[in-house]
């Protein structure tokens, strides 16, 4: 599969996200990664409902919301999710996680499921059908900023291994937590789609916007 | 007390935002409000420590957040809230109220606290040392766009009264939820003293904003 | 007002309700009360939307339903509730009493407010414009056949003196917990206007189901 | 093992659970499904504690109760099981889904795990010792109506084969959701035991009720 | 009333619990604190029904158990009380302060209400009869070595003329929080009645227990 | 690896601890086992903060802390753990496994991994780099005096067979939960490594304290 960027917009200023959506735009980025976090689930408050809706006007790439909150079956549809939208919810925030990716589904937009870095492959045993990708944490979620917990480097191949051995070559894996340059080439190899960009590859001061995203593209197509 | 708005600033898309700081500085708007939910004390999902941090050196204006949150003591120092901000926390969302207020207070914020439309007003009684204002609903927290519970108007008199039997003249008060200029004004004669303005008032796209703020002004000003 | 009696339709086994509907119409019953109990905000599991709706076909009596369930405000709408009929929401139950009532309202439902035995009065200060009737808890919700805390019968006095001194001489008082024919005499002297009828009464197979109901009549009719 | 049918005890409306009873009993039905919901772990209120007195005394079938409530091991003793009855537990309902079992064995019931569409059928690892079924939920629980998952189909037949791997060919299938004539069909050729009949089956005006306990036990015993 | 003197025994080391018991004999210590904390009511964890049932045999002081934890209602019947001690629930802890109250005088010890420093004397409105005592919180609970909130004070008056004017001088006041041998001069002033000594008073190296006992008596007594 | 004991604290009376330190020290006891609950992951509460710190000031044998309290990871910083500690966090305590480990990690202590009963091997897969030891609960954890659950003894042998076909021959298995002289054998054949000791064992009127060790002893180490 191609592989695809999808910066988080929680590292862009309120100022500066016109700026950065032309480069996103100009450079091809593939989707706005989102992070709605409720302090509950995860330690930390970011985003909502009414940035989503803006964004999705403010610009033609695809949204890719990561629900960080408890019970987001409940949630789904304060959202008004879109066709082509990527949507994902944690395994470890509901007792009903299929009726979640079923309600994410039923919106139209394409449901993924987020694992913690502790949570084992077997939640996908029976949600597989229900998934266009899954999104493999890389840290714990809730802030920019954290090192790469090395054990999820050897998840997202047995990630990739599960699906492929499932015939579900289509089930695109996304890696989110720590994508430096260095990093995401690992990722890559190791069987990552989708790499959320955010303070540790080019939201950064120190390098070009331009620069930062020709680089990470060189890093997770392997040049 | 001089009157002042707080525009709330949710209602900005997110490529507007600096358009409405620059008209919100050349205007002198006294404070931002920053909505912050966390779907769990209110039904919605609403900004977060990085939109506060990143609003706070967009813009010289002093912020005004509102925390919707369950727990807010536990939160407070997510924020790295400054001397002169506003921070509101509510009587219903913790065990522990006069704890949240002198976290707040702790940092050099401003305490301020939030009473929803059916909490009474004993609520003050043994935090009004702790606050510089208190934050009157006018509708239930959660969304823009409802409709005035006619009682509240009826509490700004209440609470002014109470404020004043106690010797707090200086203690402000805020009202918040469908702030219209005619709301306004019968808020005002009530004793308001900031006004959350929002898609009631001049977030508004039938009107210009330079003369909506002017409009509310009058409003609250009781010319 | 006119006295009302509002029989507790879950201490009527399953295979009896058609006959207590019978004897209930036949006698002039006001009102069928059902609870409904989350097992989280009262240790016990009770009836819900089903029964509600079923029993609702069943009779032409209109229904008061008690909801001891938490964040009511969320499961309103489960309902569909009805004109005519009654719903309580208790002010212990959310941080959102006022939006419980008022979508109880918005169905054209008559909303209610429960108060357990230890809540202030003061819960009534700023909802009393949104509500059709109180409900005293004379015992701690949650089971039948606990004994009458005393101090309530006191609490029912001071509910009505309150609603009188604020006009409201429309709003009814229900009484909920050990209404025996004793203890329904001195609810009705101390303001009580509608009378949950359970075990205490004539829920009770040592009675003739009419003469306990003409019997209750009696009591809370003062004669 | 022995086919059996479980009707749904909820779909039927409250006058009618006495014929529905006679045609039970008179249709051999094995087992009264009970649908206990809290409103916080599924969507919905339904039934409780005195449903469950009231109806063991009401008929001589055996009860089944579903408790879809959480921690389910703290509410055990509410209900008074008795032996002879099925109670299910869902897995993902508690941290201590083990001591849930050894309560309902404790009361002298047998206990039974119930199972999400999304859960691992490792659930079952160390508690296949403390069951005598397990209930595979082929639809999210808390409403009728719902369309069959169609991967809980594969789902019943991994779990037959990993408890016949385990040599407990006695552990039975529980399966609940969408259970109309055609689905029971292939549920049960999938593995399935007991059946929960619901209104996508006999509670539904267009059938004779007879008639229609006959055909869904032609269905699933896949004559 | 006589004054008294509570030592809070979490300020005792392990070790040294028999040599405080022996100086609290000696010294006519009227009982003995226990701060029962569940890290969830507040931000930290502390004794628990074990060191309750050890410390009750350990000596003939009766206990003072202040429960910190949310639904005390459920628990209470851990810790076997007894006739004598005395039993605090917070006010802001459960939906159902009297049932908690109930529950604690069914044993035979004294109820207690705890307050929180923001919560309004009237949650004391209908349990009056319940008590035997008032908590007065004079900072938040949780820690010790935390500063007086000054306004608490006049709390402590406004508790006793609030059971004065009710009659019930038999009711005492316990006051928890930064009682040092000067704030208790003033605690006892304002009407306090029993005194929880901790890192304030003679908890402390650089006091002789003996003496500081002795120092705290004369505080509280006015001398 | 060395078979090792590690004595429940919450088992001594509030005198005796300085007795009982003594003797694990002279008969080198390897760690002092301390439950940590909250009232609420489990239904009982017992010890904390202070009495953990206290325990660590009175003894050089190193401190075993079970945390068997909801959300770990935000309470890890509360206890100050210290280099050469093990701190055990709940599988199904947090939706953040790998996060709590990883804190506990950055204090210096040593991370170990809970799991009840029910909960599957799975659980380990992704935190087998984090941890240092697992502890599988023989019973359900909150209680001293309950009976082994039989297929725990499994369990061990499959915990030591998985960690085994990693390589982590160095990771220590924990056993807790009716540690009697007989049961002690078999866990230990089982593959057990460290063994809370209880009522079950020592901790016990009707044997002497230095042959209770020995005899644990002996049996751990399977003589």
């Amino acid at each position: 599969m191609k592989k695809k960027i999808s910066p988080s917009m929680m590292c862009s200023g309120v100022l500066e996200i016109g700026t950065y959506l032309s480069a996103f735009e100009k450079n091809g980025i593939e989707y706005l990664h989102i992070d709605v976090m409720d302090g509950e689930f995860v330690p930390n408050l970011m985003l909502g409902t009414d940035y989503v809706k803006s964004l999705r006007k403010a610009s033609d790439i695809p949204l890719d919301v990561h629900l960080m909150i408890y019970n987001p079956e409940n949630k789904i549809d304060w959202f008004d999710f879109q066709p082509g939208e990527y949507v994902a919810v944690h395994a470890e925030s509901t007792a009903h996680v299929q009726r979640a990716l079923q309600k994410i589904n039923a919106t139209g937009a394409k449901a993924m499921l987020a694992l913690n870095p502790a949570t084992p492959i077997s939640a996908l045993d029976y949600v597989i059908d229900d998934i266009k990708a899954v999104l493999v944490m890389t840290v714990n979620p809730g802030f920019a900023g954290q090192k790469l917990i090395p054990q999820t480097l050897q998840k997202i191949t047995d990630v990739r291994r599960y699906l492929d051995d499932k015939g579900r070559y289509d089930v695109e894996i996304e890696v989110d937590g720590n994508v430096s340059f260095e990093n995401a080439r690992k990722m890559s190899a190791a069987g990552g789609d989708i790499f959320v960009a955010g303070t540790s590859s080019f939201f950064n001061k120190n390098i070009d916007l331009d620069l930062g995203i020709q680089k990470l593209r060189e890093a997770i197509e392997l040049r």
